[in-house]
């Protein structure tokens, strides 16, 4: 017996999980940055008595951010390395009065899902990752992998430490298979192997016009009025059709192969399962694409956020002094991040309103997007794994969120990244009342268990 | 000697004033309704010493809205009477970070000017009229007007309880001239008589999709995005020369008469002055319209404020289920604010983007804007008096704000209204760090008393 089957078990995992969930662990944030420590600290104290030499690592020049947690365990000779990647860092929490339950106090309630910030995105699933690899260790295996983990502090927010870190102990992170657990299985639970992801990026843009907020009476008709601006800005980022309307971001958009395609679509959620889980109908986006295509292989400008002005009850007649607001690209191939962002910030600046400045406050140029080929040996080794766990097999999928970071991993551990997660869209990542169903997380455990005996 | 040439006068005003500001008033808020209570109760205690018989009035079915303070002073026989109306409560305080002394707390600085939210509007220039009015009751004038005061407590935020009242007191209010000083002087302090005000209304609107915050990777693409289909219903407003796209709204515009186009253009700033006053040049509106055209007789659909998704540091990659935006009009003479408000109404239903809910949370149909003859009795004895008081002698404005209740207490009253106030750019009303010079203060006092020693 081992993971939930075993009632002392399941009772010490939860209570380490629920530890875990405690840490309001929001990389982003810097009032949040001794929260993140105290949270690596935990983890590498966890991680130590699994045989573990664990590092909290800064990158440099990055003292004030959240550390890196590299642990490495070293396995049986001639035995292949696996690098398993997660993050430690959450969403922020906001809005806080949509919440049920407080976000950072774990609520295990009667459906069998426990409710907080991080449940699933990523401490649920990477930690009940790390809960299987345990029992694995513990199963006392005749060959074991040489395991090593990352688990980072800024993945929610784009990952500079680890990016920059990575090409540093380039070395260190050398493996052959570059595991992650931070992703969804298909509808029902039937699992899924990620053979792609999109890149992202972000910039966050501000406006100002005249050094205080004015009257709009007064003023009305002859200031530059900010928050108009920033609706006109934001909107000429599309065409009335859906389509991105600014100029060179599209250029090197490559389409999917007709067997990504027909794969992608045979697991396709439908509209109205879309509408059922979302309560809305999945009418954004560009026409002419299917919903598929829109998610999987299409890019993206999203709008994050826009704060300008008043918004309480009752009227407040003010011209806003200044409007902010938050951007996020979604990347595919073959997208050039750093092209993609200055195509972004020429039209930003080139539509900026009379009378208005433009200020760019924080950007990251993000990640690529990537799609791995089909026939490789490990999707082959893991759709086996998955047919043994799930009679129905292992789906492909493209996801159209991110993991930035693993491109970056890719390219300096060398390894094959194998990205298989048990999300589920009722987990509400990002969003308030954020949860995780136990069956999920024994799903991931099973899988870790399963896929280490295999590759060891 | 009366008034601030009185040492001890002068103490004893700014105590009662520095009282009058402490009441955080904010009408808009129901949270405040206590302190505007306790504000309106303040101003009958000294109001009442005074001779005047003080009532506290709420309007049928408005019972938890801010009191109208209605007090009334019998005056010589066959003289003439006087409506003198005023606001209590003022605009909210936020931003509050912005305040460089705390906004409640009356501050005295070295400059010579009070700081405090409502230290000008409307409590610093109506308590200032009512100091002048005081000195002259005490001065033993041979004739008296009868004076009547109407202190209401919801101008801020569209004066519901008082229109409501106004036609069921409309006996009560019958008089001769309706004074009121909530506006501004002209540049340089010289003397402003109002000829005309634009009217206002607002319409608060929410958009709605999903029913929580998505995943932007996960839904970019697919689900309608709020935070972009309030910037594109906004956008729609306006064309890119700046007019109003908005079908119908302008179709009653009455423009000025020539006479009226020639006082106006011969009090304006300079753009020069009003980017030294505001930090921005002055090229908000509509193109082929002067500065003073724009300000004075065009209408304006402004946007008061914008919030929805993400505000925060760094990147939060969500979809939000609603955004929020703050709408306000200033309507001109012959524009019929109902007619205006449904022309708005439709056009956000008819571009209401794709897949999202429009709701109007809250609207105002608002007070028509009017302009006043200039050749009129009353507005020629206001002259010779401000004459008497700067050699320049006064201006004609036509002040691109709003009082919308005195349409209302025109029309109920039957009175010729005469609008006279000491505003200035630098007080910054309705914005962070407002404040009232006492030199304004001053001009504010002696007025009261010269134009009531004049309308005796």
């Amino acid at each position: 017996m081992s993971g939930f089957d075993d009632p002392k078990e399941k009772e010490t995992i939860l209570e380490e999980y629920f530890e875990l969930l405690r840490f309001p662990s929001v990389g982003a944030d810097p009032a949040r940055l001794k929260n993140c420590v105290d949270c690596a600290m935990w983890l590498k104290k966890w991680l130590s008595p699994q045989g573990f030499a664990v590092e909290l690592m800064q990158a440099p020049k990055m003292l004030g951010t959240p550390p890196v947690v590299f642990a490495e365990r070293r396995g049986s000779e001639g035995a292949p390395t696996i690098l398993f990647y997660g993050h430690y860092d959450v969403q922020p929490e906001d809005p806080l009065d949509a919440w049920e339950t407080p976000p950072f106090e774990p609520t295990l309630k009667d459906d069998g899902r426990v409710y907080c910030r991080g449940a699933q995105d990523d401490k649920g699933q990477f930690f009940a990752f790390l809960c299987g690899m345990r029992n694995f260790l513990e199963s006392g295996p005749e060959t074991i992998p040489t395991i090593k983990i990352v688990l980072e502090g800024q993945e929610e927010s784009g990952s500079a430490a680890l990016t920059a870190l990575a090409p540093e102990i380039k070395d260190r992170l050398r493996a052959d298979v570059l595991l992650v657990c931070d992703t969804g299985a298909a509808a029902e639970m039937r699992p899924a192997i990620m053979a792609g992801l999109r890149g992202v990026s972000h910039i966050n843009i501000r406006l100002d016009a005249a050094t205080h907020d004015l009257h709009s009476g007064e003023h009305g008709g002859i200031a530059p009025n900010p928050a108009q601006g920033i609706a006109e800005l934001v909107a000429s980022l599309h065409n009335p059709d859906g389509s991105i309307a600014v100029r060179g971001f599209c250029d090197r958009v490559t389409p999917p192969t007709d067997e990504e395609r027909a794969a992608a679509e045979a697991a396709a959620v439908s509209p109205e399962e879309y509408e059922k889980i979302t309560g809305v109908a999945p009418v954004g986006g560009e026409e002419g694409f299917t919903l598929t295509e829109r998610n999987s292989f299409r890019p993206t400008i999203e709008v994050n956020g826009i704060h300008t002005g008043y918004g309480g009850p009752g009227a407040k007649t003010v011209i806003p002094a200044s409007a902010i607001a938050r951007l996020s690209m979604r990347l595919v191939p073959d997208q050039i991040p750093a092209d993609a962002m200055a195509a972004i910030e020429r039209h930003l600046r080139q539509h900026t309103p009379r009378g208005m400045r433009l200020s760019i406050e924080e950007r990251t140029d993000g990640a690529a997007g990537f799609r791995l080929p089909l026939a490789s040996p490990v999707f082959r080794l893991a759709a086996s794994v998955l047919k043994e766990m799930d009679p129905r097999g292992a789906v492909y999928q493209w996801d159209g969120a991110s993991i930035p970071v693993v491109s970056t991993l890719k390219t300096c551990s060398g390894a094959a990244p194998l990205i298989v997660g048990f999300g589920q869209p009722e987990d509400r990542i990002h969003a308030p009342n954020e949860s995780y169903g136990l069956h999920q997380f024994e799903r991931a455990m099973e899988w870790a268990r399963r896929i280490l005996g295999a590759l060891a």
